[in-house]
Parts: structure tokens; C-alpha cells; sequence
């Protein structure tokens, strides 16, 4: 293996240049922005690396499957995707969310760490065991989606649909990281989600907000709806929702206290003062891993620019996820 | 005075040409844009329209004052604004904002209606009497403020500093109209406004949605603010909100008996199939005429664009106008 990462020692380079590439194509799939494009590219980059690859259609974004036989037949799939989240609000951002930019000596761009960095450092690793040893000693297979920031709403059909050519004995799921200490995280299930946009409509077109008085105000309803969905206590209040949800084995338990979790380190990061519900120690961890969530990811009514408007908006949005443990049904 | 409209329907496609001129202008006092210059227009138009004018500086934003003599020394004091709303969101119109448009024999533009129609009507109504007369039969002066729509805030004291040369008999407001039967409408007071804004704000940038777990949501928070404001049943919980409001006295409940309302070209105009808390009658008057607001002009939080992201936002504002009736101390 020392010849192997020597190797990657020696041309680490070529694979930021090649991953610098995949960042500057844009792949938003909430916005439908360069989808195609980034398929066909990424397919082209995996048979640079010696992956023999395809893009296959699918009921909604194209999936890059590629393929490398091995010394053994036992294969193992990875799992990424080639899809970004959208990269408003852009004023937020030091430099051009799709212009990739050295900061600190780590690389700066939508998409660089969810998932476009972790392709390139599968196939970059397939290619540098290949270049030195020959031949893999194990087959892998890549399948390379296009909808995961949206929900992977094609995945399950196009999965069933292609079942022999997925077959695989293990499943590398799409990231994975280090804690601040450097230690590498292995993580073995993730949680569920279900996304939702709420609207509320109230006239036919924004009016002025004297007529407060007498017009509804889809704003005020939003409010009271949402304000319905969780308590000043972040219970959430749906009926039903923790329906099934069952409590952590002992074994669960052991491991949970088992996993080493730098609260203050996160903290300062976070630039919290404390964490939600002021949780700590075993309930912060335990929370954080098995708790199902309610959250708002975004709200929108009326004028929301510099200044005042004295306006009665006609319609108000809210866009919520919800994470989903074991035992839901949504 | 029959002269007087002759020469109005003779000459009035000029006054139309130049209100147009004025509406090219922008001058969004929330936004700060165009303000100077629309000052500057405001006042050599009012020059060539026989009214001696000039730019005053003022504490926020600039005011135009013009004046001129008349048989009589009585004075009527016009108050008008050159500012306009921000014209966002600017995808709603179908024709741009700052381009004058006809639309069914009606002109379009952002602030034809409030306030640079009225603006326009007033001088050229003087204009026309001078030129069939020769002189008005009372002396007029005109205010045109640059900060009504965000609350006049440096007005007060402007009018304190120069109540000599804003002396007068009488003040005409900035506007009025018809009703749905074409009855000129008079307007004998208006209510006062408090505009504010709220921010909660969470950790120090936006997050994955997946800590919502343990991260405080800022939306939420909101929320929840929000919802202590206002019941689902419009009621305005704010303590004290509602100390020192007198019942209306029997003559007001006559006049508004008496005052004529055109419910359903109302309801109609609004897309509505009925008003707030299915108010009709005298209580829709009365409500609307008495009545104290608490309304959300705006809300934003997180991704607010197209489809889904899975973001737990750092901030969360809304805008809130209050319309105030006498007696109440905001």
C-alpha cells in the first residue's frame, strides 16, 4: 500500500485540477441548472481514471454507472451524486460559489465537500491502485446520481429497474469524513426525509396594508399554521408523528456513550452559546442521532428587500424538512 | 370657471407627457434610489408650471416648496410626496416599473396613483386657472416630501423649523379618489403607522438541516414571536395595544352609517368571497375605518427559490406595519 499512497502522494494534483473542473460545471437540481452536462462530464472523468462508465437515463435525472473488474468477483458499489444544493443567497459567499478558490489551503466551492470531492477521491484512489498494483483486488461498480439534494425521488425505480447491474456484497454510501480530532468517521445508517412547501393565498394580487383591516393576510395564517407544527418547547406537535418510533437497545445506548463528540469544538464552530434545549453530553449525542426533526428551511412573503413596505402580501411560502427516524410512516 | 375645464380637456395630453416624465424618474426612499433628482424635477417642473419653487433641505431626505400668490391672502397648503414603493417583486408586473405604460386607456407605473398623479393634477389645476384668470383667487403653497413612504420620519421637525413659510389656512392631503360609482371621496382624517422590523438570528452561518436535531432555528423563533402577536382569530394580543381607544361617539357611528360602500365591486376587485372574519355592513366600515392593524408586510428565512434545500438558516426577519387610531401610544 506505501507505493499506493505515494502514488497519490505524487499526482494529487492532477485530481484537484480534475475536481477544480467538476466544480466550475454547476449541477443544481432543485433549478434543473446543468444537469446534463455535469453527467457527461463526470462519466468522461471516470473513464479517464480506467472506470469503463455509461449515463443511463431514469425517470427523472441521468445516473453515471461505471464498472471495474477486479481480482476477485466479491464488488463492492459506491454510492455519490453529482448534484449540488442551490447556492443562494449569493451574497453570502466570499467568492463565486462555482468558481473554485484556494482558502487556507482547502478548496472553496458549491458542492466541493457534498459530493463532487468525495467522486473524485473514489476514482483518483481506483486510479492510483490500478496504476501500481495492476489490478484492484476487489470489483467496484459507481452509481452516480443526479437528484439527492432533491430527495432521490427516481432512485428506488431506477434501483429496481437495474438490480443485476447494481448487484453488489457492500454499499459505500456517498461521503464520510474525520472528527476534529482526525479521526475517521464511519457512519452506519442515516436518517429519512420528507420535504413540504406550505402556501397560504390571500387576494388575487398584494394590496395596500391599510386594508389590514379587512383582507386576510396569508402571512398571518402561515405563522399560525407552522406555529401549530411545533411548541416554544421545539415539541412537535403532528398528530401521529412519533407513532412507531421505538427507544434505543441497551446496545444503542452503549454505543452512542461510546462515540467520542467534541461538544465545544462544534459549539464554537456553530457560534452557539449552547445547543438546542440546552442539551449536553449523552442527550446531546443521543438527541442528535435519533431524534426526528421539523424544520423550517425557508420563508418568504411579501417585501423582503431594504426599508419598509407598507404592503398586504397575496401569498406567503414556507418550505420545511423533516428528518425521519426508524418507525415513521410519513 | 366652465373656461377653466375647457382649457383642462384642451391641454391635458401636456400634463399627461410630463407626469410621464416624472414616473420615469424612480425615487424609492426605502432603497435611497433617485431621490436627489426626483427632487430637482419635481421643482422645475412646478417652475414651469408658474409655481416659484425651491429645494429644501431637511434632516432624511429632501422637500420641494413651492408657492404662489393669489387675490386673496387665504392660504391652501398642498401636501404631496415625490417617493414611491420599492416596486419589488418585480416579476408580478407586465410592464416594467419606472416605464410608463397604457393599459386599457389607464396609465401604469410605480406610483402613477400615490402620489406623482396627484402631484401633476394639483399643478396643473393651478396652471390652467392662472392662464384662463390670470390669477388664483387664493394664495397655495406645496410640501412634496421624499420620505412618506417610510414614515416621514424627519417631517415633524421640518414643519417645526419653518412654520412661517408653511403658514396656513388650510391643508389639502396627498390624495383622494372616487368610489366604484364615481363619487369623489373626502377624506376627514387618517391613522398613524408604527413600521417595524424583527430579527432572530441562530448560529453564526447556515447549517445543514440534519443539526436541526441540536441547533436552534431562528425561523422557528420567529415564528413563535409572531404567533404571540396575533390569534387565529385576528385578535391582537400585544399588552396594552388596545389602552386609551374610545368607542366612536354616536355622530361617528351616523357618518359612518351614512357613508356609502360598495361591498361586492370591493370583494370583487380583490378575488375575495369574503372580508376578514366575514365582516359585512357597518361592521366592515367601522372595522376598516377604526379599527388598529397588526400586519406582516414581509417575511424571509433560508432558500426561498425554486424547489428544495435542506438548510437550517442563520437569520429569520419579518416586517411588520401597525396602523395606529387616536388614543393609542405606540
Amino acid at each position: 500500500m506505501k507505493q499506493v499512497f505515494d502514488y497519490i502522494d505524487g499526482h494529487w494534483q492532477e485530481a484537484v485540477e480534475d475536481l477544480m473542473q467538476l466544480l466550475r460545471q454547476p449541477s443544481i437540481s432543485a433549478q434543473g441548472v446543468g444537469i446534463e452536462e455535469t453527467a457527461k462530464l463526470v462519466a468522461q472523468m471516470m473513464a479517464q481514471y480506467g472506470v469503463s462508465s455509461q449515463v443511463l437515463p431514469s425517470k427523472g435525472y441521468p445516473v453515471v454507472y461505471g464498472e471495474l473488474s477486479g481480482d476477485s468477483p466479491t464488488t463492492i458499489l459506491f454510492y455519490n451524486h453529482y448534484d449540488v444544493q442551490p447556492p443562494e443567497p449569493l451574497e453570502l459567499w466570499s467568492s463565486p460559489p462555482f468558481e473554485p478558490t484556494f482558502f487556507e489551503g482547502k478548496l472553496r466551492a458549491r458542492g466541493v465537500a457534498d459530493n463532487k470531492g468525495n467522486i473524485m477521491a473514489r476514482l483518483f484512489a481506483v486510479k492510483a491502485y490500478k496504476q501500481v498494483q495492476g489490478r484492484l483486488p476487489v470489483s467496484v461498480k459507481f452509481l452516480i446520481e443526479g437528484e439527492e439534494e432533491i430527495g432521490s425521488l427516481n432512485l428506488p425505480a431506477f434501483v429496481a429497474e437495474n438490480q443485476k447491474l447494481l448487484a453488489a456484497d457492500g454499499c459505500i454510501w456517498e461521503g464520510g469524513g474525520v472528527n476534529w480530532n482526525g479521526q475517521p468517521l464511519i457512519i452506519l445508517g442515516l436518517k429519512g426525509i420528507a420535504y413540504v412547501e406550505l402556501e397560504a393565498r390571500g387576494a388575487q394580487c398584494d394590496v395596500h396594508s391599510s386594508m389590514a383591516t379587512i383582507v386576510p393576510n396569508p402571512a398571518w395564517r402561515l405563522v399560525w399554521a407552522l406555529a401549530s407544527l411545533k411548541d416554544w418547547d421545539e415539541n412537535i406537535l403532528i398528530q401521529g408523528f412519533h407513532d412507531g418510533i421505538r427507544s434505543p437497545t441497551e446496545q444503542e445506548i452503549e454505543a452512542i456513550k461510546a462515540i467520542p463528540w467534541e461538544e465545544e469544538e462544534l459549539k464554537r464552530s456553530l457560534g452557539l452559546e449552547r445547543f438546542l434545549k440546552n442539551v449536553t453530553g449523552f442527550d446531546l449525542k443521543s438527541r442528535h442521532l435519533l431524534a426526528p426533526t421539523c424544520n423550517i428551511c425557508g420563508l418568504s412573503a411579501g417585501y423582503t428587500g431594504e426599508g419598509s413596505k407598507t404592503v398586504l402580501p397575496c401569498q406567503a411560502k414556507a418550505k420545511l424538512d423533516f428528518r425521519l427516524v426508524p418507525g415513521q410512516r410519513p
